[in-house]
């Protein structure tokens, strides 16, 4: 079977599974922020009309200088990308040939994007279940590699790994002349996360990815930016297309900075629906990660391969993403985001229904 | 003097030349279309507000079917861009380090990119003032080439190319193994233009780009597509980041293609438009290039470099794009959009006066 990459956009997972896109379902696929955009960003949708008659700012000045203080750096060390794939495309670009180590299971744009660029890629595979970051036994494997992609909190599992670990695998990075790569699209949904961007300042070899879509809930304009040292960021910037960040995504992000209520009113739902969560599927005899984000993995132990439960989810209208492209995964989970409490309701029930049909 | 590579934001033309951005001005400097976008995008803006919510569709599909519809080839003949200077970008990846031969006069952003990823680049310089394609002149350097940059209608001239001289091109192209590209984004502002989208049929080596953000009037949020062979395509889109296409760019695209009136309206409007300023270009002893589109060269013959008319524009509150970067022209030259009526009228009173205080 022919697997989609990514998740949401639900009908090419019902085309491969030869299944007809229902009329109703709910996507559990795409980790995207249950409560929506900021209120204020529908507000000026009307007035934004008039934005899409002329050049965004190639330079994304505006924005820049927003996030640049939301960040407590210089402007110079802040890239605007036409969504985080884009900055991922622009750095394996920079990779290109270069040997790189990537954190698995981990967003697999990493990998396409640098094998697309002649890259040797090689894995670092987390223990299945706890998906810790183990820094000594990744700190033996650094002398091999030219640079190492890191997605904290980890997508696909949901999980943190623990700010020492990171610190020591960024040290010994810099020692070894290590370029490190950490993905942090999802860190604002957890006030238990720690962001390293403020570590640029002392490792030019770091480079932290801010993704704008999630938290923000506007993947359909993409928005995203590197924090790294402005030499990094040039060299980068080359191969960026011109006015590659739309005008739109230009105003969205400059109105959702401003946002902070609408992160901690978020934070807040999410935590309340863990927690909901994670009690059903203890008492379900689900397995779950130890996830702090807006979503995670989960499976039923008594299938290695979640096949049939993706059909029956699928069959009633719940989208679950698929792990059979994630090394260290092969299928053996299924990745759910955390949804509007009447979904995760839904949900629940879906999963108990399983139990008693399987 | 540091001058901006691009028209359009001309805050940073103002501030290269040291001069505060006036409340009023109006913007000669961006090539679109000065009827705006079809009325039918602003109906449906809206309810667009719900795109920004969820993942564009990764393979654009239901835009490329539309475009493919258009182009009368098949939806593998078609790729999606965020605008054209992304597929510039992407083909020049997949020139990296190969010889390129652009025709000048032309968009900078060929050079630009293909540069960035280590292209050896040549000139064909088109003899100034008439700026015509003499087939046979750039068919004796195609030996030392593995592509060819084409822009046509060509940008900043405005000029076309014969069909003729095209042809030929083309034709010892491929016999010679060398990958053209054509750039087209201006190819339906004028019923003269002979498009050579339907050539790549016969000619592997060909493709030809087409931008949505001109006749359209969409740059703000971005939309281009190359046409080509499926096995070009294919090894371009390796080099694509993912859901590269923002949702409301393809929403848009899908209308603009419906907007067959709103075509048919905007060449007339030029033509009305161009007969007055040629007109008046001719009465006032301006020079200007024989154009057939939106935009034209034109130059005040008593001076050399254009510099002192730049500045009585700007002083003026009229904002036009400076050539000094376009090799065959060094700031001989200005170009200058066609606009709305009563704004070619106010650039016409201002060149008027020129005549009277230079």
């Amino acid at each position: 079977m022919k697997w989609p990459l990514h998740g949401s956009n639900p009908q090419y997972l019902y085309q491969s599974m030869g299944v007809p896109l229902p009329d109703h379902y709910i996507d559990f696929s795409a980790n995207i922020n249950p409560l929506g955009p900021p209120p204020s960003l529908k507000e000026k949708w009307g007035q934004a009309f008039e934005l899409i008659n002329d050049y965004p700012d190639p330079k994304a000045y505006q924005f820049s200088i927003k996030a640049a203080e939301k960040e407590g750096l210089p402007v110079n060390w802040i890239l605007p990308g036409n969504g985080g794939s884009e900055l991922i495309a622009l750095i394996a670009r920079l990779l290109a040939g270069k040997r790189v180590l990537i954190v698995q299971p981990a967003f697999s744009e990493y990998e396409e994007a640098c094998k697309a660029n002649g890259c040797q890629i090689g894995y670092h595979i987390l223990e299945e279940g706890k998906w810790e970051l183990m820094s000594e036994s990744i700190i033996s494997e650094l002398d091999h590699y030219d640079a190492l992609f890191l997605c904290n909190p980890n997508n696909p599992t949901g999980t943190s790994f623990s700010r020492h670990a990171i610190s020591r695998v960024l040290k010994e990075s810099a020692a070894k002349n290590c370029f490190v790569i950490i993905d942090e699209a999802f860190y604002d949904f957890s006030e238990e996360v720690h962001s390293f961007a403020s570590s640029i300042q002392t490792y030019p070899n770091l480079m932290v990815l801010r993704s704008m879509t999630k938290m923000y809930s506007i993947p359909g304009i993409r928005l995203g930016y590197a924090i790294a040292h402005p030499h990094v960021l040039k060299e980068m910037a080359v191969f960026q297309p011109h006015w590659s960040v739309n005008a739109l995504a230009l105003m969205a992000g400059e109105e959702c900075l401003k946002a902070n209520e609408h992160v901690r009113k978020t934070r807040r739902y999410i935590g309340m629906q863990r927690s909901r969560l994670v009690k059903f599927f203890q008492e379900n005899g689900y397995e779950v990660s130890n996830f702090n984000v807006n979503f995670y993995l989960v499976r039923d132990s008594d299938y290695i391969d979640q096949l049939p439960l993706i059909c029956f989810l699928l069959e009633h209208g719940i989208v679950p993403r698929h792990t059979y492209h994630f090394p260290g995964l092969e299928g053996r989970w299924i990745r759910l985001a955390i949804k509007r409490e009447d979904e995760n309701d839904r949900l629940m029930e879906v999963l108990a229904k399983w139990r008693t049909v399987k």
